[in-house]
């Protein structure tokens, strides 16, 4: 299975509406599995700052073929990789983007969310991932 | 008149449309008046290098609120800016960007396509600006 | 209300002031509600890293809609944003930037302030932003 | 004699009187001899392009200790440094940028106009630097 545009395009449509029924505008952007950029959308209201920390949450959860959070866990304070969210041209290690994943565990994207709390960020694009049917 | 996301998804979807008609798989970069990237899809098979150059037809056309070719007659051999082309983090002086005005001739946005040839991009923009229905 | 020059201009000269009367040479940006520079004064006397800091405070300012210290709530130490600052090519997420606010709550740019303490900055930024007068 | 922040206000001053009797709204920008920013106005209705050209002028003739079309001699096609352009971050070798020098030849900043034609910002530049009165 692909990332194709039919699917990054219902990410972002399922995406707006878990925003739209929190009652926050977010940016929404989906990467491929070479972390390049796929498709992106930026909810009316939503604040400029949210354009980088989206297109970084998918980067970061594309790179690391996990969740954007999971990258604090090594970079933390004490934790073995210090500096490690300067690298790739600078990570956002917090929740809020999701490496998506085929049934067999390859990599086949990543999305991420920012303009809420990082709480709501989370719930949106989990909500978003969660509904993609893999075809059996 | 405000470039909103319906505005721009509707402008992804024409160009779209328009390059399926013709044949070739491009990507499609919407900013608004200050050039911050407002929706972007990329088609399936549109390559990697177009998508770096339909979001800079995109900010060249909203920097100079023209078309992005029209900023090559600036700075091609012999006219009076050489080295334009290098400002502004490098600008896209070539077809498919194109500036959004209002009927009143403000600044709306822009919209920039790559993946095809130029005269491809320039006609698929083209198209896809020109359905935009200003309301009296 | 937009932010045009005569408002900018008036900005950076009550902050002036503000600062003269403080005993302390400061850096004065102005952007846009797109980030874009609109205007920017260097005191004499001023410490040179202040010309980044100035700048940047507008921005973050400008991109979250706030004040520039009100994002370090979201990255300090514990928070649930950790590297929100290495974010859109660097933020200032301390006192000195404010986001300036039609009565409607829209937008209309942002004000930075850097070359005094922390505190001296804010207080300089305030004063500036406390005298603009919107029209009823 | 110093560029200091009178001197420099007074030049955007009066590159904005004789933008605004061509008829033309410009970008200006000033820096000290050390390339570092020292005052900054866009005018109302310049174009967003022209924020980071006016600063390159302004940067391109402070660097070189001449105005910023001189540098064009030594990268156009033919000359000896092809590629002279593209350093320091990326030059602007053409009309519109002026190094400022006291009687004695020493350089004490550079002012750099952009937004007109190259013909018009570097006759607003011209006009500005040459009511610089040297105290005798």
């Amino acid at each position: 299975m692909d990332l194709d545009l039919q699917l990054a395009t219902g990410l972002i449509e399922r995406a707006k509406s878990a925003a739209s029924e929190t009652g926050v505008r977010v940016i929404i952007a989906v990467v491929d599995p070479g972390t390049n950029l796929k498709a992106f959308a930026r909810m009316d209201g939503a604040v400029l700052g949210s354009i980088d920390i989206a297109i970084k949450k998918a980067r970061t959860a594309a790179l690391f073929e996990c969740n954007s959070e999971d990258v604090w866990e090594y970079c933390k304070p004490g934790a073995p990789a210090p500096g490690l969210e300067l690298s790739n041209g600078g990570l956002a290690p917090f929740g809020g983007g999701i490496a998506i994943k085929a049934p067999n565990g390859k990599l086949i994207g990543a999305l991420g969310v920012s303009g809420g709390s990082v709480n709501q960020d989370q719930t949106i694009a989990q909500a978003a991932v969660a509904a993609i049917r893999f075809n059996a």
